[in-house]
């Protein structure tokens, strides 16, 4: 790992010691089922309970509207399950949000050349029957942030608008805030959604973890039935260690937040300058005034990503092309189509996403010799 | 720890310490996405491959008939969720099947006296738009084990039956062996079943941590999509770390298996024995001939077994009434009312769930400390 320069922490995120230590004695000595009755259970129940609240509190929810789940993917399974009405998405989405959507009519929303969502757009999309809207708090591509308290408005309108025609349908928002926690605000009142979907294990938690905030007046229907756990909503053993390493993870993380975000912009903004001060002809995509913080997505157009990061990984650079699952298929991806890049220029893309692995010298270091392999490529191919 | 008994392995076990170490560079240091492109991903991808080896090999299966899941309840619900038909399952499954089961038209096949299935009820209940037939390898309140290659048979001969009248609809069999694994045989093709269902949190190995078993002739439909993991199943980022961990319980729990089931059954029967011989009147449910040799599963007629599995904490004999999530629920039990226990016997009962932190001392002082307080009781109650 020492020599190892790790530029793909939206990919995954390594545990934070701080929250190992905290779910260490849940794995082995306070094993017991907190659904069991005897003192020690009920005693880890109250831990449990205790670390539900940390996390409602750290999102600005209550308690009871948190869900615990195996992660964002089952996360954003439970929130578009069965609406039993119309799903808007953007065209950008993660593909769960993209395959589950589907299970339903849906509309894909189109997006601005820097994979910005238009709340114009949203309405326009927007049906007498939609019963949900979901909109990634931020691209995990590209990096792009949403205006979400915008598209929440056009929400509220559209509700003022169904009480005055007596459309008893309810419409709902949804935002798969996965690549956000640590890096931006997720107060859900703030961001004005009425489910939230967050993923421990891209926040330096716990991997097989997430959360559904659900806001109490939301009905939904359970996807997993059973035992009747997290208020019927996700039934199964809850999960101890895990709930109290996300909590611990999101209060770390929102602590350093501000903090954080700043250092990875300046860390960020200079691997941007170097590669594009190099590479005139290099392509940065996402939007610049909304953008992740660790996230810089560069292509150079005529190079192969996949190569590239090969040859990257032999010098001890880790980095992706595109997001894991997608990159792992071997197909374009469909944010990169949808924001309009050339296959040309898209099929050089690197996706470098800077996180607590990184520091000023090993993001120098990274830049130099990104560059040199670069500069090999084009060489190599005329 | 020192002084607890803990008689309640059916609700939760220990992690084992081996299972603990081979998980444990999995959560720090071997974090990356399993989908990510480079060298140490791929690594972290390929021991991911090799534990889903190790799986199905132990409960002989191909590789790619394993569903890694969350747990029992989601491989439950991944079973059942769709079948398009009729379900069959036993009145005494586990909620979590029962609950699955309901969204379907279902019906519930009764059971005798002590718990068995009978195949004959089974044959009776399926029609002819019965997609599945799901029971349990043995139950987790009374520990009946069930005639699971019996009931495969009625399942043949159905096949048979539907392929002469040119009924093209398929049924399926599927069995949560969540009680079985390290005491019974799960080898599949050995049970019958075309689906089956294990739960590592159960078997020493790590909570939230399942497998869905699914032949590969077996038309399922995803409930949780995304990304297309686990054979388009079940999407969301690899379980590196649970799979590894599963693989070496269910490993260690296989190796040990006859001997433990031995040593196991030695200890409840003594257990057994005693109590019964201090106070005739008790009722022991569960078929003698078939039953879990974990299990003793035992009813005080007239006592509050509620009231006792407090008394008994208060000298440090952790039990229940009966399975964790029913008996939090503070409602009776469906599997003792449907065995047609009587309430005040169903209402004075003890489950007694022994294992490895079961010692001939422990047992022997739990037995003695179990007969002073149902004594103590019994004396109060005049």
């Amino acid at each position: 790992m020492s020599d190892e320069i790790y530029l793909d922490h939206a990919a995954a995120t390594p545990l934070s010691d701080k929250v190992y230590a905290a779910m260490q004695p849940y794995f082995r000595d306070a094993f017991y089922n907190p659904s069991s009755p005897y003192a020690p259970a009920v005693q880890v129940r109250k831990e449990y309970e205790t670390a539900r609240v940390r996390l409602a509190a750290r999102i600005g929810a209550r308690p009871a509207e948190i869900i615990i789940t195996a992660g964002a993917t089952e996360s954003i399974n439970l929130a578009l399950g069965d609406t039993g009405g119309h799903i808007v998405v953007s065209a950008i989405e993660h593909e769960s949000v993209l395959a589950a959507a589907k299970k339903s009519e849906c509309t894909l929303v189109p997006v601005s050349a820097e994979g910005r969502v238009s709340p114009g757009e949203v309405k326009k999309a927007i049906q007498p029957d939609t019963t949900l809207v979901s909109i990634a708090l931020a691209n995990g591509e590209i990096g792009t942030i949403q205006p979400l308290s915008d598209v929440a408005a056009v929400i509220r309108e559209e509700r003022a608008r169904r009480l005055e025609d007596g459309n008893a349908t309810p419409i709902y928002f949804h935002s798969d805030a996965s690549q956000g926690a640590g890096l931006l605000d997720v107060h859900v009142a703030r961001l004005g959604v009425d489910m939230l979907t967050l993923n421990a294990g891209k926040a330096y938690g716990p991997k097989q973890v997430g959360l559904l905030f659900v806001e109490r007046s939301v009905r939904l229907n359970a996807q997993i039935v059973g035992g009747g756990q997290e208020r019927g909503l996700r039934s199964g053993t809850e999960n101890v260690a895990g709930t109290i390493g996300f909590a611990t993870a999101l209060e770390l993380a929102e602590r350093a937040r501000k903090e954080e975000s700043a250092r990875l912009a300046g860390l960020r903004d200079y691997l941007e300058n170097e590669l594009v001060a190099a590479f005139p002809e290099a392509v940065v995509s996402g939007d610049h005034n909304h953008r992740l913080a660790s996230h810089l997505h560069i292509s150079f157009p005529g190079l192969d990503g996949e190569r590239l990061v090969f040859l990257l990984e032999n010098r001890g650079v880790l980095a992706a092309t595109g997001s894991a699952c997608a990159a792992n298929k071997g197909t374009r991806s469909h944010v990169l189509e949808t924001i309009g890049l050339a296959p040309e220029i898209a099929d050089g893309s690197l996706r470098l996403s800077l996180g607590r692995l990184s520091s000023e010298e090993n993001t120098k270091r990274a830049a130099k010799i990104i560059a040199e392999e670069v500069k090999n490529e084009y060489r190599r191919i005329g």
